[in-house]
């Protein structure tokens, strides 16, 4: 199977013009095929307060009303992507914006009302993979938003680290699939205040280690299952690092099963 | 060589929910390949005024300096162009949202400021037919903005109308095109105060009589002008007529070398 990376950025590489121009530069460099799934939520923020729509986050994720979801729409879909999917034109690869409605790549179910009423967001319930290897085997690059649609074409806000998680797994049917999930620190780390104390390779075994003597916690302990999923669902390999590692050899934590 | 349709739609028809809906009913009874080019300029002045952006216009088109580009990008590609391509997915059709820096689809020069700077506005310089291609080929709608890319990156405003007409030249090399020009009324009107004289059907010999008569005159002038251009360019038909009649045989007023 050819080799294909999904690559996960967060908000803050993608919002700032000089930090997306090296992360684009990052991203090119890494060989073969390639998705990139983004967030921006902070200029989604910054710009919702413009409009004079108040953001709302319960336990890290955004409240998500019919005016909260144009903004979102707005930012995800409009300035960031375009601008990413220029940046890339310039670097001369051809990459194409892709919201779960476009293709019908990603289909998601909206979050009933528990404790918390969410509102206009979605749990993902189908990735189209021979929509999405439609683009990639003709040579571009999707670079997708983490705004998804049901059945009945209600765009739904969806959280970016699903949406690779899912592309990653549903991809792993056609590619050999690593999954990249970027972050502010180069790794994970044996000693939080210690940058340069990265833990090269994880697997099964070692993360049972690392959660017991408490080396892996706090928001590392989801990210970590996450990986794990992905792993049991097919992907080969998750790279935890930042975006200015990517396509530099033996950087970040590797996490195999 | 098959059949496609290259529909343009103004920004009234697809800014409205209502009328939204009625068009993108009509828009999927159109039979075969189609491609739908869509503004938003009133939404772009809305969302601008509510940024505290002001617009201006000078001959009818935007002076669009960098805050206003974040404007239209972020209504075209992403408020108007994902409910347009949402609400095609509950039509069972699968669309796909581009700019021209998609897929590398439409790239532009930046025009050249004369008497007036319009900032950053482009003028279509190259359609990739192949590229927009492996979309039609493979079932897809493209659903397309105006707003095009030079090589720079650098995103571009870009009338609406162009883009409709370069589309669909290029696409006459590769599909038998009818080229559906959509305005506010039924089609060419032999009396403009008669919304039911609509002229069923111009050639080039019977457009110079109309002009030397005086039936058509104002704004129909550079529509009829470009609808010729556009057979010219190898356009089997141009269609003009309102959104309502898509759809339907024996509507509008069809435009023929």
């Amino acid at each position: 199977m050819d080799k294909l990376h999904v690559i996960k950025v967060g908000g803050a590489v993608v919002e700032n013009p000089d930090a997306l121009e090296s992360l684009l530069d990052a991203f090119v460099s890494v060989k073969g095929a390639k998705v990139l799934v983004h967030g921006g939520g902070r200029e989604a923020t910054r710009i919702a307060g413009k409009l004079g729509i108040e953001t709302i986050m319960v336990n890290g994720r955004r409240v998500t009303d019919a005016s909260m979801l144009d903004v979102v729409t707005m930012v995800y879909a409009g300035k960031v992507n375009k601008n990413i999917v220029a940046g890339l034109l310039k670097r001369n690869v051809k990459a194409v914006g892709l919201s779960g409605a476009d293709a019908a790549c990603m289909t998601s179910l909206k979050r009933a009302a528990g404790e918390v009423d969410y509102g206009f967001v979605g749990d993902i319930e189908h990735v189209d993979g021979e929509a999405l290897s439609i683009f990639i085997d003709n040579g571009m690059v999707p670079v997708m938003i983490p705004i998804t649609c049901d059945e009945n074409g209600q765009l739904l806000n969806t959280n970016a680290d699903s949406v690779a998680g899912a592309v990653a797994v549903e991809l792993a049917k056609r590619y050999d699939v690593t999954l990249v999930s970027c972050f502010e620190k180069a790794g994970v780390l044996s000693d939080p205040d210690d940058d340069s104390s990265v833990i090269p390779s994880i697997d099964r075994a070692s993360f049972r280690k690392l959660v017991e003597n408490g080396t892996v916690g706090g928001g590392m302990l989801p990210k970590l299952e996450n990986a794990f999923a992905a792993l049991d669902g097919g992907v080969s390999e998750v790279l935890i690092t930042c975006s200015d590692n990517l396509g530099k050899e033996g950087c970040g934590t590797s996490v195999r099963l």
